[in-house]
């Protein structure tokens, strides 16, 4: 017996319309033992990088056979393929329902793929579906049969996966000593979030300083608790980024910075 | 025996406060293995046309025997009557618990309701209920018996459907060729859905213009992507309805028009 | 056989980050068959006081075994320790998982408190911990091992309960016949929560007057529906405290009051 699975679900829809739980009542109709976990639905409208940021920072925090389900979708309605992928990541095999826009990329860059099917089974989508709404008419319905069991080969055609869309997304380099990162996020306590792993670091972390905008803005801390209340801190977030925070405060409101920014980080001997 | 079964959940009561968690704590506590969707709770304060709104885009998607639990009470306290309803629809069996204040309007005028009850058996109220949170003391126990398979006619008093109160929701009018529709919800991307189903336009839908505040918006479209990013796209709303939006951007902040504001629809052969 | 339970979960993460759907794999991993229901997920950032107000109101309404997750968490990363607390309260067993940073402070005032254990067995964290998401690696981990029935003294070192960080939370008091209370809460719909209880003004509530900034606001009414459409009322919450209201309108918008201010309950006789 196959059973029935978790669905993380992801999307641009906002909270204020029944979009949400419409889909969730797609999915409990299809597999009524499915569990949908809410991940995110205040992606902004039609943003991939923040789609690609959530779904690169959860995946391998849910169990073997989960259902990734993401609908940020800004070519609905047009040619763009609708997918389901399977893959190996972490010792599990999950899945990711999409648009075929580019949401897979990290998946793409950092698990093995296993199998790609093009949603074109029509006998999986609702009758009559919409050209403006295929998550509730496309994507929840391929991703409950998935959670209960259905073989991903069902749900359509089989693509080969360098096929897919593949966004390049920005990532942090090295030069003469210093590492220049970017900031690829901001989350709700306002802490800004670089696209540079500490790993990437020579240690020891604390012999770095980050500067933004010619000022220097702290070396690099374990933790939130190495500096005073309304400091600024650098350190290494959950996600294994590092992280420009202010201490028990906002830095977003507090610190001039902003989505895209570059940061630099250099060794204090270098200062 | 009887399989529990989903609770949809909609209020006005917002997720600063944890009141709907609590709610959903009574459901739990009376009915452990109901499943509670959540369908929206940032409905605006009190607003009635906003409920049915969602209830009438929504109770197609979900299975057979959901209970539909809806909160929007600004008469809680009052002498208002608190009901559940059974209906069927699409060849489901589906429930209703909410106030007596209209919301099941769209029930009443479309769908077979089979029997009425007014919630007024106490021995299935919260003990000590309170006059100001009919939420967690006399909807969610009653929606909660009901997801347990608790026949409806022990909540309390049968009462004639036609007691209810009703609401008369604003209709699409035709006359003289030109069909006149009116703004009914304005959706979290900005799009502006209209209270025109799609069916009631003579085919071709291509051959219609719409029009507002003596301008032209746009022919009726397929989709969004039948007109360029940036351009206004009149087009078949995924709940049947005519919807007015501008692709991939915001119609509400870009155009100038607002809830019951009048949309016209002529044919081409006559602008 | 151990039944699964359930996990109350509030956090002042938001909710346009997927740090609280993360968790919520993190807990379904471990525990399958938890039911998570999310209490609230907007609680103004690292604010103990409204943490405390959500675990006070919230707790009796939910099941035996509910394990309450609470992350309000200004002191991730330093030594502040990480708590479980089996607590015993209207006939039931339940649990908190928390910081120890206060957020237990109702239920030492009020319930009989079992047992604490500091969590501090790693065994029971996420492998490689962070510093800055001990919501994630530490408490989401604990509370699935309660929901899932393990024993609480497997998660750590017993600890007595007065060494428990306890705050004192602001009192009502009496004095020549007047009750002087403060807002403690404001909620979604704009009303305004003392800290007065309801079952301390001597009855008849009517024979009650509520002043604020000099000014009376109403008498004590039994509910909403007393008054006219825009006129203040008075009357008791659901929480059982003294609320301040407008009906069907703002309190918070329309009356110049403030969280923390003073609100003076008179006899009549003495006006």
């Amino acid at each position: 017996m196959n059973q029935s699975q978790v669905i993380a679900f992801a999307t641009d829809f906002g909270l204020v319309d029944p979009c949400v739980g419409v889909c969730e009542g797609v999915m409990v109709s299809i597999a009524p033992d499915a569990k949908v976990v809410h991940l995110n639905h205040n992606i902004s409208p039609q943003n991939l990088n923040e789609a690609i940021f959530n779904l690169f920072v959860s995946y391998k925090y849910f169990p073997d056979k989960t259902v990734f389900c993401f609908v940020i979708d800004p070519g609905v309605g047009s040619s763009r393929k609708a997918i389901a992928l399977e893959f190996s990541a972490n010792g599990k095999t999950q899945y990711l329902v999409a648009p075929d826009n580019g949401i897979a990329t990290p998946l793409l860059n950092h698990e093995q793929v296993l199998r790609v099917i093009s949603l074109d089974n029509p006998s999986f989508h609702l009758p009559n579906a919409s050209t403006t709404f295929h998550g509730r008419d496309i994507f929840s319905p391929a991703a409950a049969q998935l959670a209960k069991g259905t073989d991903i080969a069902e749900l359509g055609t089989l693509l080969p996966k360098d096929e897919l869309v593949k966004l390049e997304l920005p990532q942090p380099n090295f030069k003469e000593g210093l590492w220049q990162a970017q900031i690829i996020h901001m989350d709700h306590f306002g802490n800004l979030v670089t696209n540079l792993p500490s790993q990437n670091l020579e240690k020891p972390l604390a012999s770095w300083t980050a500067l933004a905008q010619d000022k220097v803005l702290s070396p690099v801390y374990p933790n939130f608790a190495s500096v005073e209340i309304g400091e600024t801190v650098v350190y290494t977030g959950s996600s294994g980024f590092i992280e420009i925070g202010v201490r028990n405060a906002n830095a977003r409101a507090l610190l001039n910075l902003n989505l895209s920014d570059t940061v630099i980080f250099a060794k204090h001997s270098k200062l």
